[in-house]
């Protein structure tokens, strides 16, 4: 293995982005730049009220979002540095994509031949 | 929100290939069709042996991996079923990609006057 290939494959993705109910809420956001009402999100991403709740505090808390409040409404909107650093993320999350679909031509050869199943 | 809407960013990735390691793991096998051999793997996606022996367990088990020993080798190769569920969830992901790359255009503005910061 050559030594620039170290690490080829340790994508840099930010855990607080990529659990899957997250990932959903940020690209929503992202798709709505004037922001989406807690209920709006809710249906968007088919999450419970509690369970939206609690990932909106943890992206509350790691400044990826603004939470609003009128009356008995929720108004949720990105901040520029949770914008910044989703964008950082969706950019490592396409070179996987682009790993994914363009595999390099094979190497030598290595058949399975004298192995025996584990 | 119109009811087709619903569960429009509720995407559907399985947790087991979703996992940031694990999801390493089989983006190089995927590019490396006859298989790696696990020190090789080690370097690629820069886990420690513990670690990699671990998520590699997770996808034998969820029928991702075939494990092949000789002497004190192991090669790790993807299964043909793992690899159509592998491709499933890189479409889900291209689609996550895309979403967040070309949000729609702007609908009814909501400017944030009137709500208080929560």
């Amino acid at each position: 293995m050559a030594k620039r290939n170290k690490g080829r494959f340790a994508y840099d993705l930010q855990r607080v982005i990529h659990e899957k109910a997250r990932l959903g809420i940020l690209t929503s956001l992202a798709t709505h730049a004037d922001g989406l009402l807690f209920n709006d999100l809710k249906d968007l991403c088919d999450l419970t009220d509690g369970n939206l709740s609690r990932h909106l505090q943890v992206l509350k808390e790691a400044g990826f979002l603004e939470v609003w409040k009128r009356s008995r409404q929720t108004l949720c909107r990105m901040t520029p540095g949770g914008r910044e650093r989703f964008e950082e993320y969706i950019a490592e999350l396409e070179r996987v994509v682009k790993d994914a679909l363009h595999p390099k031509k094979r190497g030598k050869s290595r058949p399975a031949g004298g192995f025996a199943p584990a």
